[in-house]
């Protein structure tokens, strides 16, 4: 089922970082599949992680959102030595632009059709 | 340039709304792209918008994140009738499941190869 797809979420409020990203058009077998598949795992190890969305389209044009409990755990993830070797290769060669925003969630709402009613 | 597909935000603090989507397989024809068009369209009209990002990928799962100027921009788009007559379509058939979250965008960053530097 997709449902996977969606993050599971606690209740309001935490953290979400948006992180949108184009990748270029030649971008096969440049090392970027493997490295985000292996920080993907990674990130659901990091204390505070609660969950993540990511999606990208045929352009190329992705969005992922992460989700954690604190400020701090987002602070822990960012100074993880491999993430952040992914992130300047990222910022050199996997991306040709990206935007990355730290928000605080403070309502959230959801519906399954299955079930027919709000979550 | 695919440049268009990123949101130019002033700076922090701004209000995000955060939407992550699961169409179905089978949604061809159902009315779906004409009307996600118009509202797009619309909801940049909207006093206090400030911009969109938006990505659906080959399985129909999609995110996009609306982001405005503040908490009453986003009351006011919600109370939009043609919007709550688009939400209750998409409650009912558009979407298998969605979620919805509302956020405080604190901080942000960006990056263009094309440029080289932060933005």
């Amino acid at each position: 089922m997709t449902i996977e797809r969606f993050a599971n979420l606690p209740a309001p409020p935490y953290y979400a970082v948006i992180f949108s990203s184009q990748r270029p058009a030649d971008s096969d077998n440049d090392g970027y599949g493997p490295m985000a598949e292996y920080l993907d795992a990674k990130v659901r190890q990091q204390p505070g992680f609660l969950g993540v969305e990511s999606t990208r389209d045929t352009e190329g044009f992705g969005i992922t959102v992460a989700y954690f409990d604190s400020e701090e755990a987002i602070a822990a993830w960012r100074r993880d030595a491999e993430h952040a070797t992914a992130r300047e290769r990222g910022r050199k060669a996997w991306y040709e632009h990206f935007e990355l925003r730290i928000a605080k969630v403070e309502r959230a709402y959801g519906k399954a059709r299955q079930h027919g009613t709000d979550e």
